[in-house]
């Protein structure tokens, strides 16, 4: 990034009350996502804002490895845009906004194509924890079936509230939801953890892809395997610093 | 690219009169698509000839990630060059006129040999829609042999115009047709499109591969499921970036 | 590395009695694994201290790809640190110090998830030598059930130095011990054996994995088929090389 | 590579009367099997010297990727070294001089651990032609057991002219020829063709390996399916740029 990006890489005058750190982080999620392969030109990250509880944080509809500080947008949980002033915002923002409406615990949500989650979405194999760092995908991530509430005539998309609402109760309480021949979507506490969640969803289904293709029993992890606080800010750093983000919230 | 090779980059004198960013553009298909690996050493992409629909531009037969505008040749749909002034040109090109003479709505035309699509063409199973954004690949892509046309004694290529007519007539009104152990052949109404769906082709048929590994009965889209207009401006500026291709027509 | 932080990676004077060589080979060891995926933000290397037979030598507690020889803390064999100076150290350290215990000819241990051998650790397919440069694998390499010993309800991690002996009693005399669900550990005579061997199990593991998607009888190494002294050399400056890693033993 | 070692990269006196061209080619070769992964630390690449037919010209025993022309050495057809001056030598070159000796259409050789053919050497499931490129590869390439020379106590490696005249009387008249959990030896009648070849056994094996996964019959080549003269400078060139290589016969 130029310093003249650098320089324009402001947060605009109605951020003025946020913390900084919360937008140079979710820039940097965008980043970190579209470094590992996990969001391509499609696919976004939220965050729940900090100031009210009842909106969330994206960016403009661009591509996540191009987005800074200055594409930030806030939505109410109908996922209205309050501030794009013209900027164009993600078709599919509904996914957010829903998630956050029935899980006030969930702080942060990702949507993506993770290219080796995808397969488990049209098979009936179960996506499981194979691996401990997947643990949180627990012993089976439900699928959601877009054909069960739009019927056969559907375009595949999340375009409404009312889509985005029938996802969210499929992800019940759950970590991850996958969306039938599309992607998924992984809520999360907090912004590293739903990163980390993206990030090691993909991990375990390229693992458990090849125990499959092993054959033979597999064992996955029990209910019980899994560590009480997981550490997610080592990766982060290393993520962080692979995708080249800064903490400028600048595009690298 | 250095400065001197950037202003190398010209366009000749038979296009004063095309838009300079159409062949800009075939520039950044070309880098795009040999960034992706979907066009290797060997490949082409081409795009009718908006002054003429009688006529297709091609670049001169160089590796794809080494074309500039200077590279540009004018093809008729029997494939002549009229302007190669000594220049090589790609010997297969016969698929990109013929195709362009069955399907006055096709407007851009890859061939490539691109890795995870090849092993559908000599297998049994056909290479469907399994992901929202290889919905164009609808219920199934045929798989051209070329055995039925030139005999069990044959080279392998389309170094004719006979070989490409029966390849276009085997894509029909699809959009991509698999040639058997070679590679594949895309049309799409305009570059942008034709580029998606080359990369997208790809894409698909990795998830579809995975899917079988996995085993048990598969969910392919349906007929329907599908976006009314496809989003190409977006992913083309991210390829496009990563190419490193730029606005001059150069090679990055 | 910019030449501050050259500068900076200096070996502590509780190392002014260690041949500083070993120090640049255990940073440069980080580096190598971390390049080749074998070590993500996760994972540790470790070697004996050459001073005192009692005694390891392993980073602080951050990501592989960051270390430089500042880094060094020395550990005795039931892993507690000796001169931490309140620098965070690796959970399982244990791994190490029992590692070390049990065995006297072992000089170097590496932990990591390395990607394609976890999923042998869940299937009953034993990995074993397929590949000459594998053969330290031999006839098959045990798998260790961390639910053998800490029951049903563990964290899957090796936090207690009971766990990490029952764990080296599982390598044995072997070269290396998988572990289930989780990962895999890796001894040597010394560090560029050890570090050879963490990245040749990953070799060989996506080698049979493919052997066995082949399908059919595979013929393994026999027992005898190894070289009297693997070289190890060349691939290290290789892959030292490939790393960025200098003599400084610094950060590249 | 910086101008102190593009000046040193200079030809020794032996080699006055020799084509500059035929070393700064084999230089190339090195760092383009290299770049592919096709060699790795180990593996090595000959040419038959064109000033006499009965030596080959090979570098000393260094990584691929590290090779300058400084490293030329000959050999003679019992692969002794006739100017080494103390410089090591490659162990298995013993299947370089088996070959030229017993195929005087051979002009080129690289043996290598190329990654996807090794699992084609350790099961039943022979390697053929898929792809019109790998078409050099016919109806099935032949594996060569050392056990059937050796005996069961060997160390998996040529180290004499005994075995490497039994690997090039299994290679027989073919272009390549497995040796069972080790590698492969190519050969072709020049440097290009052998380096083209190398490249497309890994793409075919991969390509091979995809279609046996997807399940059902194989169409594979028929024994006439190929090209008159395969053109292997287009992608030579191109393999050259990626890979760094210059026209000094440096070290990028």
């Amino acid at each position: 990034m130029d310093s003249k990006n650098r320089a324009a890489a402001q947060l605009g005058p109605d951020y003025a009350d946020l913390d900084r750190e919360i937008a140079v982080d979710l820039v940097a999620a965008n980043h970190i996502l579209a470094h590992h392969g996990v969001l391509d030109s499609f696919g976004h990250v939220s965050v729940r804002d900090p100031r009210d509880a009842n909106r969330y944080l994206q960016m403009q509809a661009i591509a996540p490895r191009d987005v800074t500080i200055n594409d930030l947008i806030t939505f109410d949980l109908d996922s209205n845009a309050l501030n794009a002033r013209g900027r164009p915002v993600y078709r599919e923002r509904f996914i957010h906004g829903q998630i956050y409406k029935l899980r006030p615990d969930v702080n942060a949500v990702v949507h993506s194509h993770s290219p080796t989650v995808i397969p488990f979405s049209v098979t009936e194999k179960p996506l499981r924890a194979i691996f401990h760092n997947g643990h949180f995908l627990g012993q089976g991530t439900p699928v959601w079936e877009i054909r069960a509430v739009a019927g056969a005539q559907n375009n595949m998309l999340v375009l409404t509230n009312e889509l985005g609402r029938s996802l969210a109760e499929t992800l019940g309480q759950g970590s991850v939801v996958l969306m039938r021949g599309h992607g998924n979507a992984v809520a999360g506490p907090d912004l590293k953890t739903a990163v980390f969640r993206a990030i090691y969803t993909e991990v375990n289904a390229k693992l458990q892809m090849q125990a499959v293709m092993l054959g033979g029993p597999i064992t996955f992890l029990n209910e019980y395997e899994q560590e009480k606080r997981q550490n997610v800010d080592r990766p982060w750093d290393t993520w962080r610093k692979e995708a080249g983000a800064d903490s400028t919230g600048g595009n690298p």
